[in-house]
């Protein structure tokens, strides 16, 4: 049996900022589960909020009784000290989340998210995607959750904290990492990572039969995406919403703003494995001329040769 | 030739709540328009509203005379009696919307709206996708609308109506279903089906090569999705905007949720026709290692087996 | 080397009517960038702003201390004549954007933002996509830029001009064109063009592999979506975000509003080069039940035939 206690703590959301968050065992982001597929999952919750609450299982396959959506397939769960205990066999693979179902507008904002996963990250081996390969074995140095939230107490945050609060995600040259968004907030995020094409492989904790690269990936609530990155360049590459006054206020950036620091390799060869999927050229048709891109008011045609 | 009427008339949004409501024909939402292609329609339009009006058709091929956008394609239909005839031949298939386009911004979202097909749904017959294999032939049990809005008289509604007044979609254990989601507000909406994955297989009627499942759909102003799902497991599920506060305030549910309930059936095997993709396993590279899912500051590894 | 001069002058947002837009070298968008691979750029940018700036090439591979994120990359670059000199060589095709990092919840969404574009368009020449060929060769009439803002002193807007300042796009009967969406703003906007379907071929600048149809477009702050049309039908084609709010108000339409008009060619064949991609018809599986479509409460079943 595994506890989770949902109660109110102070958290710290940036460095010596304080906010009263609702949690799941007095954190933010909840206990991730980690499961595989046909274990039997016992969770015992205890509510010590002053509402009553539930959790439901978003995006895994459950019993209609274990699906946690107070007052239809079960009894809310009373303030001040009740208690319910889900019990299910996982039967699929998932990338899903579990969160409160009832007074979710204010719990779930508030902090009472975590992440569910069974199964492995369905990576696209081998498979040849805007001209690129992905090789048929690879390391991943990181399997990450970036969970995004914008409301109730909690805020602009990702991961349960606010710039400069949040932490970065520290790779080697060349290694590779998979990474999942959670919206768990009330509005889209466009993340945009700087220089390094994201792979979008799973929606929703499924597979993607065509995968496909993005540098901004707009991520709704409820929704996820996994994504597959190699971390080419070394430097210090920002990783935010593109909303920017989600990351940015007078007086510097804030809220949904992280980093990607990659340290140098010297004996990385980007060639070795070519991971570049912007290294297309057109082999068929005719070129396109270029004048035709002069059309806007106010646009002058230059290049690096003259202007 | 079929009438239309724009008027105003008093709206049951929630049981005992009443809203006015701008229509055409007295509901929201207004009359369905189900074709063949080659079909000549002649729809005469009588404007009992105070402001004037015209329609467009969202999403369907016309001569650009009939295309509804006054004060270029024709004049306004004159408020308090004004009359218009639209009439074109439909050349092709479509999964469209009619509305309003002049003063579209009060008279779409305030309830004048409805849906245009012609044709067939495109399912694609056959196709594996996700590791799962459509039937050659399948029987669906409904093949419905659902009509987004969140402004104007009418608010946060699924086909005009605001929870509990949506009506729950009834299936038998087993019966395929085929929904179009339709955005005639002012948002996107993230729509969540509880446990049934959704397989996305036409965009604004278009039929997609590649579908594609989800959990989680996102579906912004003007757009339409058509997917399809199977209803393997007997209960209430619920499905809703994931907009947490568009489904619910602090007295309980409302506006943007409704359920699909599944009547058990005894004799259905799913084995006979598996359909869930989320029964995918890598089969090539190697296998994750777990741990680093632990990376993130607050996170536990925990499975049912210890923790 | 090209001279960037970021500047606050008073810009035409619509007829007669002015707004202090920040700008580089006095235009909104920005002069846009059209280059080789392998070209060495030199940009010296001056800042006569208020205000320190910096730049990002957004989607455009970089050194990290080329990739323009104060304090991070570089110092910030001084208000009130403050200059710094971008160089690098492009090693990769990109559409991308160029603007403000630093201070660019202001500057960005005020006006400074502009267009990068390195090679050619991935257009997927030979390619079937919903059952429609796309030639071995096309010439492209226009190949241009719609930029999305919607905050700021700019607000609103199509490539920096709110309607009726919109450039419409004149085409004639049967010519192609390829739209890259860009959004500088701090909203999504669905953008639907009335008639022509959009072949979406390219995500920020990286070609699709399976492009798709579709006829409104969503698009979120920091994407680019690459599309391409056929002006099969002549007439007057409004073309506008589909948030009815963005491009109407009590007066009339404003803001993201354009068209585009197509000038009849009486030799235009459209059956030499079918496009239309509605133009499908399942052949396989069984035919669909129509009255299925009639389960919706005030929806009336009804054809040009009868009703």
């Amino acid at each position: 049996v595994f506890d989770l206690t949902a109660e109110i703590v102070d958290w710290e959301i940036e460095p010596g900022k304080f906010v009263e968050a609702w949690t799941y065992n007095g954190v933010v982001p909840a206990p991730q589960f980690i499961l595989d597929r046909g274990d039997d999952i016992e969770v015992r919750v205890v509510n010590n909020l002053p509402l009553g609450t539930d959790i439901h299982w978003h995006g895994v396959h459950t019993p209609n009784d274990q699906d946690g959506v107070a007052p239809y397939t079960q009894d809310l769960i009373a303030p001040n000290g009740g208690t319910f205990t889900y019990k299910f066999t996982v039967v699929d693979d998932a990338i899903g989340m579990y969160h409160a179902h009832n007074h979710a507008q204010i719990q779930v904002v508030n902090g009472m998210f975590g992440v569910f996963r069974v199964g492995e990250n369905p990576i696209p081996y081998g498979q040849t995607i805007s001209g690129v390969t992905i090789p048929d074995s690879l390391d991943l140095a990181v399997d990450m959750p970036m969970i995004l939230n914008d409301a109730g107490t909690i805020g602009l945050s990702l991961n349960g904290k606010s710039f400069p609060a949040t932490e970065p995600l520290v790779l080697n040259q060349g290694e590779w990492a998979s990474i999942t968004y959670y919206n768990e907030g009330l509005t889209s995020h466009p993340m945009h990572l700087h220089q390094f094409p994201q792979l979008v492989y799973a929606k929703d904790g499924i597979p993607l039969d065509q995968p496909y690269y993005v540098d901004t990936l707009n991520v709704a609530p409820g929704e996820r995406y996994t994504v597959l990155m190699r971390a080419d360049d070394p430097g210090v590459w920002v990783w935010h919403c593109h909303i920017l006054n989600h990351v940015e206020r007078a007086n510097g950036m804030f809220g949904m703003v992280t980093a990607i620091i990659v340290n140098e390799d010297p004996t990385f060869d980007p060639a070795a494995v070519p991971i570049d999927p912007t290294n297309w050229r057109n082999t068929a048709g005719e070129p396109i001329d270029r004048t035709l891109l002069d059309g806007i008011d106010g646009a002058t045609h230059n290049n690096s040769d003259g202007a």
